[in-house]
């Protein structure tokens, strides 16, 4: 019997950088979590214990802080594609990178109607996200970019059922047609293509990717969440032809109509208990019939996330 | 020897309570978070184990959500002040109740430019919280109300120096005169009265307070944190004679300066890495010189909450 | 009018000191989390910036590490009481100090059935927890120790009931003569005695309570958890005369019986689902009747913890 | 353009299955956190809302409960095996069941030197986990097996270095052959075979796996923390042919020595401060080179988890 090694990677996670931009009085704000892990030829780092090839945790670490002075961050995207092809470039015992950036979203602090220049307020919905993965050097790279976010959460008052489901002897739960629908949304969108280019506008396509979501959500009629996270892919995918595939995450946040009638009162849909655990928990993956290949595009993503 | 009992206070800590208004096709709704405690001749129940004092927990969480419904939710304040003058009739034993409600808050989702009707995104920012005293029955109950938030998080990029500090042998850290200065706030602040009136008007209070502390953090220059935090409570004394005192406390959230000087990059105030802990921390109270005394107000808030 | 500053107090919060003793092959180590606060004369740090008298909080934090070697820990409240008459002497301005120091656990690994020299298991249980508050100087000082734990976590399976106890119109809860009683206890204890001497055996003090509050919590049947936290605190003060004083606070952790009929099954206080929210929350004090005053012990000291 | 419905699945997450055994006065708890998944023919579900092949989550949370009374919990592995297994039966529309079930531990109080009969002290160490996964049914069903732990937390205070590494422009670490290792695990491994006995001692096999994780991480000299990760692997699949292939996730958790020479003391590897982030991520995959193929056995397992 021979002990072999498997899938392996490593890596520095949550460097917590904060980039700010100064040029003029009127600064702008970059506020990261960037983790980075290399794939490739470390045998001998975990057999023997010999380093030659590691290009240190603490490396990666300082390339993450540099790179957002030497290379900026335009977006979590562009920034996290130009680190991950630099490592390919820094250790030639890698044969792939992977990057995730969280963006935490900050407003100007409001003044008399107007935005201060340099004092902001934590925004606080959802934290944005992006994965990038990198393989391979030279004419042969590929770079795949995910985009997304985690966390946001959404609610809906009414316009959502669920009935007609299969019974089992263990089934108590009643039908409904009124009921409150509350997620708290991780999603993740894979873009065509994989060679982004320097121009790409990522803040746009992030902004136009979370407003079709949340409109679809608002203004889809509910008969199960499975079904409102699949109109949500659809909904992006028939607009927008650079995104090739959607992953949903998505806990079913329960709320229960509370029983008011032991105090004389009749509760009409108006006082629920928002419960804790356990949640629903539904995950779907929606594409267009023909998007490419997913390759290497989730090696940095957790499943479903 | 004997063995006494001291201080003690019972009751039921986070109830959910999420309140519909849908009277209209356009809902509304409060999230809320609210625990309660009653204090008392409770002597027996600790001693003997004879619960006959004993008003369960489980009937102040019913109260809770019963109470949404036959009171309602205009604002936490109202709502918990009702809540609180009830368990005083509920139960004879109690001398005192205390309430804390927190409300989350939630924006209507976008749709082509207007707010839905029942659908909405959680807002994220700050979490609202009010604390309610009530003390005695009839003629001589006195309720104190606090109103305030948690974790309202805030940054300046510029504005910020600290210097001319006193020192010690344990001393390095430099002086500067430019530093980024970001912090989580919780502030409470006392109204004053004893006699909360149905009609007051909780909601703009609130919001005119927490416009008031925002715009003078924003841009009041900052020789400390503890400068800026007088400043705020400051700001709101002279322009509220309804508000009797504020409690900061604010945790110093180090934004760090990295040295890119290894890797031939200077780095002017851009790039920094934003530490967890330690952290400072900082807390104090401000309140005009003829403010009412806080009696039992501060009963239920945590120290510096 | 005029705007006045209250009470007001500063410091370093969460600084990790690990602290490992190799002075032979076989390590000790002790795993901190400390917090330090200094109250005073710091009106002109508030009202005018000037920082003359603020011994920075990253010297706060230096010292706590220098004190860990200088010091040494062989207690959390032996080093908790260097640190904060070190403070009373470092800052002139200073009029207290106050200290917390938790500490987490470890265990030696086991290797063939004996403990390793170096190598060590978080045991994870609860985590222990000082504070200590050092007012004034030289012939006048008093320190006041208070130990205690948080979140060591209880549970018994049967020897509790609930009934008897005072019911309204919002009472729906059903008398029980058989419960799961569970709760996450946070305990503080305070220490007779404001000058504690240098060879105080703090470790078997911490061990001794613990072991009878713990036995006292296995061995009580429990008419109410307000009945088994006196009890608790009842046994260490008539075992130990050094202990002056106790306070609870304890989350009933509610574990409600799972209604299994609808499945054609018996549930005879088997299965059980385990409540997040809401929780009852109990909180207690309990001392002798010819106890020392507290003081500014308390200090520290959140409300009830 | 067609859109299409990728890989999905649904389920209950975090169910808080509390099971007592009783038959005798000396009591035994399992306490268990269940989450369940279904996969499948869920088409309908996703694009016309129809839900006649959805079992309801809410279901799947019924049969957590009751199979802890049915079949019982002997162990997380036999009562996640039966769950799982018992789905495919109750829902023809699926093709496979993901069921993961924490286990968090328990102790007996200790009263007198003697464990009592039914008061326990959580023991708040790791918490161990499985996952099972069960595709296809009647002769062709396969049932994978995957047993393990997560956030078991281990330092080494000598025995470490790491040095030898790659450098380019950004590496600034200095070598070291003396450092703190620590990290907090989480390890699953595949069990050999996909038709588990019921007579299978996974209690027995948990704990000798677990016995040699440690022992081989306290007795091993590290080079890097990949190297201990692979030596903790081998030492498993050497000892234990039951085992197929172990999955490590470990941050390094760092602790940097505090430089106290400004304050005129010597640090020889005594005081270090633990870090929060970022941290280092290692992970890694060991098998022998005979093992089976792993199948769907990690389908429910997150990426490395």
């Amino acid at each position: 019997m021979g002990v072999v090694l498997g899938a392996n990677q490593y890596g520095k996670s949550e460097n917590r950088v904060v980039r700010v931009y100064r040029d003029t009085d009127r600064h702008e704000i970059r506020d990261l979590n960037v983790s980075t892990w290399l794939r490739g030829e470390f045998t001998d780092a975990h057999i023997t214990g010999d380093q030659a090839n590691v290009l240190p945790t603490d490396t990666q670490k300082n390339t993450a802080f540099a790179y957002a002075k030497e290379h900026g961050v335009t977006s979590p995207e562009d920034y996290a594609v130009a680190l991950g092809r630099h490592f390919l470039d820094a250790a030639p015992p890698a044969t792939g990178a992977l990057v995730q950036v969280d963006e935490y979203a900050w407003d100007r602090i409001d003044v008399d109607g107007q935005g201060h220049d340099h004092s902001f307020l934590r925004r606080g919905t959802e934290t944005r996200r992006t994965w990038v993965t990198v393989d391979g050097r030279g004419e042969d790279q590929k770079v795949w970019v995910v985009s997304g976010f985690t966390d946001l959460t959404v609610f809906k008052s009414t316009g959502s059922e669920f009935r007609g489901f299969l019974k089992d002897r263990y089934t108590t739960l009643q039908e409904t047609d009124d009921r409150i629908l509350a997620t708290s949304l991780t999603v993740s969108w894979r873009h065509e293509g994989t060679a982004p280019q320097p121009g790409t506008d990522w803040e746009a396509s992030y902004e136009r990717t979370k407003k079709t979501l949340l409109a679809t959500f608002a203004t889809t009629y509910s008969r199960a969440l499975q079904e409102t996270l699949y109109a949500m892919g659809q909904a992006v995918l028939e607009s927008d032809p650079g995104i090739a595939e959607l992953k949903f995450s998505a806990p079913n946040k329960h709320h229960f109509l509370v029983d008011l009638d032991p105090f004389g009162l009749k509760n009409g849909g108006e006082v629920f208990i928002a419960a804790d655990r356990p949640y629903g928990l539904i995950q779907a993956t929606v594409s267009r019939d023909d998007s490419s290949e997913p390759g290497l595009a989730w090696q940095a993503v957790p499943a479903f996330a």
